[in-house]
């Protein structure tokens, strides 16, 4: 073919008519017709080259574009910042978001998957995901999704997330620095990328400084919550009652470590010092203001939203991951180790 | 005609196809019947006393069900909880909630409104609404619409609100009884029903109980921001050094105050006491922690889900008003006046 392929020449090929072969090509559209028939003119597409006309399309379609964001909880502070840049980045492509939050419940996170994709959702965007969870397809076609704040180890679903790691790294040398080198750890889920990482980030930068020799004290909290780190905080001291300074996986469970830590008469910082992870609104009003490290939360969302609006031009794209950097924020709750 | 009106006896009187009678009748399809067919099936609806069978249209369209949920900016700590209410109770509704963010821009909600009108949104839930604001309508029939957290002079929209007037009256009522006679407002925006309601209320509460004798010391703040809390707070205590105690629109001019104060080396509450609005998520955790009225933020936005479902079931109902309790929290932000 000495021209670009239009959509009739995709028609022709799948055998089918130009309006069947359009709307089996629009995510948007696509489960209008049936799967045998969508993945027939997909095929036909692939063979072709044949690329859609994008901008023409997204005029057209302007009013009709939804993409999905779930969240576990939007009272937790991390996430109204992240899904405003979602839905910033979003408008300015003509896009809306609809939203729901699921507590954490892969179950209910199906269901609101599904129900969205019955609203025609385009493509999806997840702070819920588990470092376990695969690519979701439909008819052999990959659903259009980002992964938020965290991401799966497979690493096969693009994701937007903050350095963890060089976060972790900063803070165990900001606590070196202060002359602590019994660093206790409550960490976040185990299943969770952001607990995970933060957590191994703990174990090498302990390691690599000489600290803790006598082995790793870490507790794992069983969900990113307040009333989870003060639990864990509590079992944490109650097995190292000398360690100086805790590394908590995020500002919540550093709040949960303010209260465990008063209930055993220890001061902050004067006694223990204890970090966070995050920056979110407000920990600089904490009594102790917090020492964490900031993540960049409007900034990730929008970064989000980038990429899936490219996730839906090209589904099958490679799936990319975008790291951003962090920043040591150095409050009142971290000082000299007492001596 | 014995037996009960169907939508073909409607069909036949607006002289148009059952089908079509269907979409008009239906919020979220009617944007695909032209305005004047709409208003004769609408007309031909009411004249025969049709009443849709609501259960199993809701079970028809279960997964095609959408409200709009539009806000200043979900990073005020006041929305998230109210916007988590508002999806909790329409999923259970088998809702789902498109969420947009205006800055306080009228224009802007203007624009969202119609974007989320072509995705065919049943109803719309507005945080945004100004004073003066009227209802929509479109082809005269009223678009089914709440207010929540804030309502129109006119009172003809829906709303869901705090009790304001209680809420500033209780306040007040503290701050005397802990000896304050010279008590200032910074004010929220006199356009918001919450800025004006809080604003009466002050005046009034102040006069009953024949505190600030020589005059009302008020200032407005341009936005419900901590910088515009700052500014008033500023230009408050320059006209009247003399106050013991401010009463701030909302939590986040309180926080305001608390730096304008700092500024100018006069110490809250030993100088002066500061009370806020709202009880948004972590003031308990400020320095000192604010002494403010909790509004029950998750329960006003389930509430303003319910009014709105049942809007949508009968858009021309009579508005109704729903006010929720307040409740006093006192913490450390308020004491005795200096002697």
């Amino acid at each position: 073919m000495d021209r670009a392929p239009t959509i009739k020449d995709v028609a022709e090929r799948a055998g089918v008519h130009a309006a069947t072969a359009s709307r089996a090509l629009n995510p948007a559209t696509r489960g209008m017709v049936n799967t045998r028939t969508a993945n027939r003119v997909l095929e036909a597409a692939r063979t072709l080259g044949y690329a859609p006309n994008s901008a023409a399309r997204s005029l057209r379609t302007r009013t009709s574009s939804v993409a999905g964001v779930i969240i576990p909880d939007l009272r937790n502070p991390v996430f109204p910042p992240i899904v405003r840049g979602i839905e910033d980045e979003l408008r300015e492509a003509g896009y809306m978001a609809l939203v729901g939050n699921t507590d954490g419940d892969p179950e209910r996170e199906r269901e609101l998957v599904t129900a969205m994709r019955g609203r025609q959702t385009d493509g999806f965007i997840l702070a819920t995901s588990r470092r376990g969870d695969s690519v979701r397809t439909e008819g052999g076609v990959p659903v259009p999704t980002v992964l938020v704040n965290r991401r799966t180890d497979a690493g096969d679903i693009p994701s937007v997330t903050a350095d963890n790691a060089a976060g972790v790294h900063v803070l165990v040398r900001h606590l070196a620095g202060l002359g602590h080198t019994r660093i206790g750890h409550v960490a976040g889920p185990r299943e969770l990328s952001t607990g995970w990482e933060r957590y191994r980030a703990f174990l090498d930068a302990t390691t690599s400084l000489g600290l803790n020799p006598g082995g790793e004290p870490v507790e794992f909290a069983e969900a990113f919550t307040e009333a989870a780190g003060h639990a864990a905080a509590a079992r944490l001291f109650a097995a190292h009652p000398d360690l100086t300074a805790v590394l908590a996986g995020n500002d919540l469970l550093a709040l949960g470590c303010y209260s465990a830590l008063a209930d055993l008469g220890r001061s902050v910082p004067s006694d223990v010092s204890v970090t966070g992870f995050n920056d979110m609104p407000f920990v600089d009003r904490q009594r102790p203001a917090l020492t964490t490290v900031r993540i960049p939360h409007y900034d990730i969302g929008r970064e989000a939203a980038r990429l899936l609006l490219e996730r839906i031009g090209s589904p099958a794209a490679p799936a990319k991951r975008v790291v951003l950097p962090v920043e040591l924020v150095s409050r009142d709750s971290t000082g000299p180790v007492a001596s």
